[in-house]
């Protein structure tokens, strides 16, 4: 048990909400577990506004603000599932991604769920990333 | 392929339904994988009725309980993504984690579906643990 | 960081649609990581038509395409996530499972979400299989 040793990442730009009963990333070995990120702000309302593209890309770059806490790189990232409330709205995720990943693109599964934890938030994303991985250095095959 | 062996888990309190076309457990390396876990009863009613705190609970009882039956204890458990039907209730899913967690909080994603298996179920959890995690003996990064 | 080698897969029969934002299947180490697999043909409409139970059928075909290009098997398949858009048609979920795994079943976890990419699209499947995994060749614990 002892040689696969797990850490709470503090990341200072987001800690964990007061009373939190969650840890919002963990490292387990080389692997970066995260708790899913929504856009709400400090003050309560969701950064991006109305837009489905800005949340996303404000929680992409949570996200990357997370794996950087841990050690690793934007590569690191290499599958999100991203719950939206409007499918319809699908074509904005699909802007944040290209703008985000440019090319290294990781795995990514997409569904519309009923309800996320805040009424304005329109997207919430479940990332999973590796210190060991870099997208941007991939081999094909 | 030969050193890294997977085992199916049997708890005997948490069998596999009669005809059921899943495996409730596996291990998988040191990563305990699971199937998405109710608080559906023998009975077939759920256990906690329509609290949704109480049926969070029996739910993470169970899940303890697979986890342990492979090996591991509650701190191995790193990750929780709950799916419920009312997000308006998220405060019972809270009180729950922190009931059962106290302070070694897995990371956990949260989001509102439209229906789980049967009518009564108000949460659905799927739990990821590592045999070689305890998140009560956590190094802090 | 060197010695995790990551690969992009390349299934020849699934390719990633054209301005694709997402990578079909990378493999990280062992594990192999997909996107969510739909039945959505080349001519955009669904495989299996309105059969929850053939759109299915047709998935975890594409996903042990996706899993042989890595290299693995079909036992290789040791987690499914299955959204669908009618948790009352689960029977139709139960039978392809039977069919297509007979009886080295992964774990499963299913919920009903609002909605998925297309609106044809009844089933999205989110899969995890590993190259050193074989549930056809399970130890027992």
């Amino acid at each position: 048990m002892a040689d696969l040793v797990a850490r709470r990442i503090h990341a200072p730009s987001l800690p964990e909400a007061p009373g939190a009963t969650w840890s919002n990333a963990l490292v387990i070995g080389d692997e970066i577990s995260m708790s899913g990120v929504t856009a709400r702000g400090a003050d309560g309302r969701a950064i991006g506004g109305d837009s489905l593209r800005d949340q996303t890309l404000a929680i992409f770059q949570r996200i990357e603000t997370l794996v950087r806490a841990a050690g690793g790189v934007r590569g690191s990232i290499y599958k999100l599932v991203i719950y939206v409330t409007d499918i319809a709205r699908k074509d904005e995720v699909n802007a944040a991604r290209r703008a985000f990943f440019a090319s290294a693109f990781p795995c990514s599964t997409l569904v519309e769920v009923k309800g996320l934890v805040f009424p304005d938030l329109l997207v919430e994303v479940d990332a999973f990333a590796n210190l060991r991985v870099n997208l941007n250095a991939l081999a094909e095959a």
